[in-house]
């Protein structure tokens, strides 16, 4: 039996719009690199062509201030992280979202439960609403040993803990939208940095996320249909970057590390109008059949679309499981 | 005889105040650390308490938006700068405003022209307002070979072409305000930095000039009345950094470096109320008996207030020059 941790973060949504992102440089700066100012302890933050989509905790959020550039989604978002104890024996070499597609990704998705993905570099981070706890620990208790994580400490969660409070999600069988997806020809990669060595890409770092739009000069990629993605997450410790090979190229190759040197990703972006939150199954979608094909995925959600990263040899063969269920729900 | 240089920036003087700092974060950083991203050549940043003093060229002012929180000179001043030729042979081993207080300031004060003084680590800039440049030739060109920077090139400044624009200012005799003083105790290093290893500290310096004002802990120098002194300038590519050893002391030792090792300055803070920018005489009053005594001095005008480094063993003589003065001032 696998272990579900629930988190000890109480997280929130929200976007900050293109232009508006200047207004926000003096606390973003101090989220990322200035760790001693902050008790914050859960920062992403996604630059996509639409927006950048910040998700970080109480703490964290408190350091921005209203304003007409920032989106704010209504809910408290809670963290699951499903930890092997040591005794599994999986077939499976896949990494990220595809190793819990079947046995957390599908049962949620059954029990009307949005989801909202982060991959990392370390782990996955499944955010649930903490609205939704009940009906998540109850859906899940079968197949996890779940606990919470409370201040430091792994609190066993009983399942009278929450079987009074247990609200099933409706019932209704789940009308499956096929959302368009876009395949960018960008090749993506995802690592890591010691937090140590951070201030020593500091002005690199700066320079990608807050000052890249200025028209500086035009990226050839820009002509082939390539997107700007680039995603930092500094959570409980650990730093994780994903960016394409052109950003990569502006910072030192010998500080950023990723699990095998030259690993690359290509990217599926799922929705072709922005998907807001409550819609289920979106993830399940297109992990249920990653996970039959035993292909790794980084799934990272973003306020308007989500993002699929899959290894660039199996890019051909998503396409084709894409298109055949494309093809499937026209004709059902 | 000495060369002076008008040089080829054309000069704003700033200040943004205590609270709205962080407003300006985006476009600071820009033009402290991001030198790709602008064509600013004129950077200097100097906190005091009272606000921050912003001293930047055309290019480097456009990027700041008009705000309540920035206050803006209404001249345009260019940066005079003495050049030793080479074949000057001076008994004085001072450095700073000292060697420059007979020859440039003295004339000039009696010219009633104002100057702003900008003493950094490689040099001392002397600003006068533009419309006032034409008096400054003639007050210099006895003393000085006069040239003025185009685009690179030193062009020789020919008496004819001032002396028909030129406007004498007022000739009534000055009268000397004496301002008081304030000699708070904290010992200041006037440092520099190559300016490839800039990115190196990029963290510790933005912590330092956006971040200092949270309450992280109690500086135990505060009770001591130390003041918050804090300069950097960045111009010509050439970096100076003026702070306190509390600051230093956050800084890693092996980057920043000063003329000999250890020297240490103590300030004398002139003025009451806010200085102002139309009154003569003020650097000229100081940089006087320095310059008879023979002591070392750095002078940096700021905003509300003009400050003078000397260095740590002459103080107590200049205390006492400046308690003589004042009493000659008010028996006079």
């Amino acid at each position: 039996m696998m272990d579900l941790h629930i988190l000890d973060h109480r997280l929130r949504v929200t976007s900050i719009s293109k232009s508006g992102l200047e207004h926000f440089t003096h606390p973003l700066i101090k989220l990322i690199f200035l760790r001693n100012r902050t008790r914050c302890k859960f920062f992403s933050l996604t630059e996509t062509p639409e927006n950048f989509t910040l998700v970080l905790d109480e703490e964290g959020f408190k350091e921005l201030q209203p304003s007409e550039h920032l989106q704010v989604e209504s809910s408290t978002w809670l963290p699951l992280n499903v930890v092997s104890n040591g005794n599994v024996s999986s077939s499976s070499q896949a990494v990220g979202v595809t190793k819990i597609a079947k046995s957390v990704i599908a049962p949620l998705a059954q029990q009307h439960v949005s989801v909202f993905m982060l991959s990392t570099y370390q782990t996955d981070f499944i955010l649930v609403r903490e609205k939704d706890l009940s009906v998540v620990v109850s859906t899940l208790k079968e197949e996890f040993s779940i606990y919470q994580e409370v201040e430091g400490e792994s609190v066993p969660v009983r399942c009278q803990d929450v079987t009074h409070n247990l609200q099933k999600n409706s019932k209704e069988a789940i009308q499956l939208t096929v959302h368009p997806v876009l395949i960018p020809p960008n090749q993506f990669c995802v690592m890591s940095l010691d937090p140590d060595t951070l201030p020593s890409i500091a002005t690199t770092l700066i320079d990608v996320l807050f000052y890249s739009s200025s028209p500086k000069e035009e990226s050839p990629d820009q002509e082939l249909d390539c997107i700007k993605f680039f995603s930092f997450s500094l959570i409980d410790g650990y730093i994780s970057l994903v960016m394409d090979s052109e950003a990569q190229r502006q910072f030192p190759s010998d500080l950023l590390f990723t699990s095998s040197s030259g690993e690359l990703w290509r990217m599926v972006r799922i929705g072709g109008q922005p998907l807001g939150f409550d819609e289920c199954g979106i993830v399940a979608q297109i992990s249920q059949p990653l996970a039959d094909g035993d292909i790794s995925a980084y799934y990272i959600s973003t306020f308007s679309f989500d993002h699929v990263l899959v290894p660039e040899e199996d890019i051909v063969s998503v396409m084709g499981m894409l298109q055949h269920h494309r093809k499937e729900a026209a004709t059902s």
